[in-house]
């Protein structure tokens, strides 16, 4: 079943304390696509420049993303560069060039828009609120959103959120979008808001997953070595909507397990655990299903009991 | 089986956003012995002055904490009072009165000397050894340790441990003994120094249990409120050894299995989160065993996939 996903493709500039690269690819939508497609037939829709290139139009093509939706525009690709701290929880921004993503205005192609499943990475919401309003016949829809739209576009934000099916962000996201510290109490009141099922992701302490009847807690892998952590938050949201989609589920309430959506936190967690064993997009030029698996029962023999 | 547990018996005044106690029963010792009563037999090594109230010895009792090896000496009894943030994740100390503690040096009543289980509170390494020395049969022995004696008593601490089957720590000072930042490294770093099994705390984020053959890692309980973080550490350690000791368990290497170890850092995960729900020891009035395995048993709803 095919996922459509929206976000940025970029290039990025890393620095953490295993080393640094001036350019590389990036981008949320990259990373989210990439992840989710070890599971399913994914669609990019994002907006590159003309310095995109070929290598990496065809690295996303031997991953088999759909490229239709991706829009090739006069202008440079968006550009980001930060540098990590020592611990890596914590990493500055040093440059943010929008370029071509300033005039992002995302486009469906038609072969996209009966696709069941839809990705809505981190961009304006009332352009989230858009491409969802193109697609006809969604099964499962849902996305990632950031402090910049909770704080100054909440109204947009709200109303965007509330035609989701589940709604994936970080605890400072939760905490801020809430208004309550408290975790279990911040879930209650997105709850509210409209998506039937919210997912915290926690970075090295792993994700959550919330509905009114029901939660899920996963604790984070533990690497030998975090060489960059750029993406892997968005590898999450691609590995969890990935399989998800790959077994055809259908999120509307009643009608999805919690075990169908505990897997798919586990192989969220494992995808994000593999994008920060390389720098940028490395690690998925060699990562394989099989690998993905034997984690996701790693997962498994570590956490129970 | 019966556990000996030696450390500090105190009062404590905590201030928390949820309100303020000047004077309450507390002190490492106080805590791991009520959690660990829900589980075994339990006596008190410990040190307290003449103001040491009859209410609080008669609140051990009716825990059964045996209390043969709490010494009664001319003085005050050890006075801590801290301030939490408002988000309790961090506290600020605001008196720290040492009083009779500063002379404690733990004698072992002979009743107690052949007990198997054994667990040594945080105080200074060379009195623990001292401790551990006057056993006779131990089957299991092991404690907690903290920053300043890992700071300034480095080789008389490293000395202690050695003879340790078990460390149990939180993640700051798993990296400041070990070195190492990632917890991996630090893990078998530790495990090189003589303990074969680490068991490392990290509050709200849960806990992970190393030895060097596996591990197992579990998030923290999600709690609606948390009234007072004191003692929840020292309650994950009463949890842990209390069942580990219920069940006669040998933590020798080969002869206990990762399901009982696994265990035993649920219960210690269960009464570290039940600890959170009052104010210091008051949970401990009113818990039952019934409650504990109730909770045990929402640990393995949450986790399991």
């Amino acid at each position: 079943m095919s996922l459509v996903v929206v976000g940025s493709v970029a290039y990025d500039g890393v620095e953490t304390p295993h080393g640094r690269v001036d350019r590389m690819l990036g981008g949320a939508a990259t990373y989210i696509s990439l992840a989710a497609s070890y599971f399913t037939k994914t669609r990019l829709v994002a907006i590159v420049g003309e310095d995109f290139a070929p290598e990496d139009t065809e690295f996303l093509i031997s991953r088999q993303v759909d490229l239709e939706g991706l829009e090739r525009v006069p202008g440079k690709t968006f550009f980001w560069a930060g540098k990590y701290s020592d611990d890596m929880n914590d990493r500055e921004t040093l440059v943010t060039d929008l370029n071509v993503f300033a005039g992002f205005n995302p486009k469906i192609p038609d072969s996209y828009k009966r696709d069941p499943y839809l990705f809505l990475g981190n961009i304006q919401p009332a352009l989230q609120r858009s491409v969802r309003s193109q697609m006809n016949g969604l099964r499962l829809a849902g996305g990632d959103t950031m402090n910049f739209w909770i704080k100054d576009y909440r109204a947009d934000l709200l109303a965007t959120i509330a035609e989701w099916d589940f709604l994936l962000i970080n605890d400072s996201e939760a905490r801020m979008l809430s208004g309550h510290w408290n975790l279990k109490h911040a879930a209650a009141a997105i709850l509210d808001l409209g998506p039937h099922t919210l997912i915290i992701k926690r970075g090295e302490h792993g994700a959550m997953l919330f509905r009114r009847d029901s939660f899920f807690v996963v604790p984070g892998y533990l690497l030998e070595d975090v060489f960059d952590p750029t993406g892997a938050g968005d590898c999450f949201a691609g590995g969890f909507m990935g399989s998800l989609a790959e077994c055809g589920f259908d999120l509307a309430d009643g009608r999805v397990t919690r075990g169908e959506l505990s897997r798919a936190v586990i192989y969220g967690s494992v995808l994000g655990s593999f994008c920060c064993e390389r720098f940028g997009v490395e690690r998925f030029r060699t990562l394989t299903r099989a690998e993905i698996d034997a984690r996701f029962e790693e997962f498994r023999a570590f956490t129970s009991f």
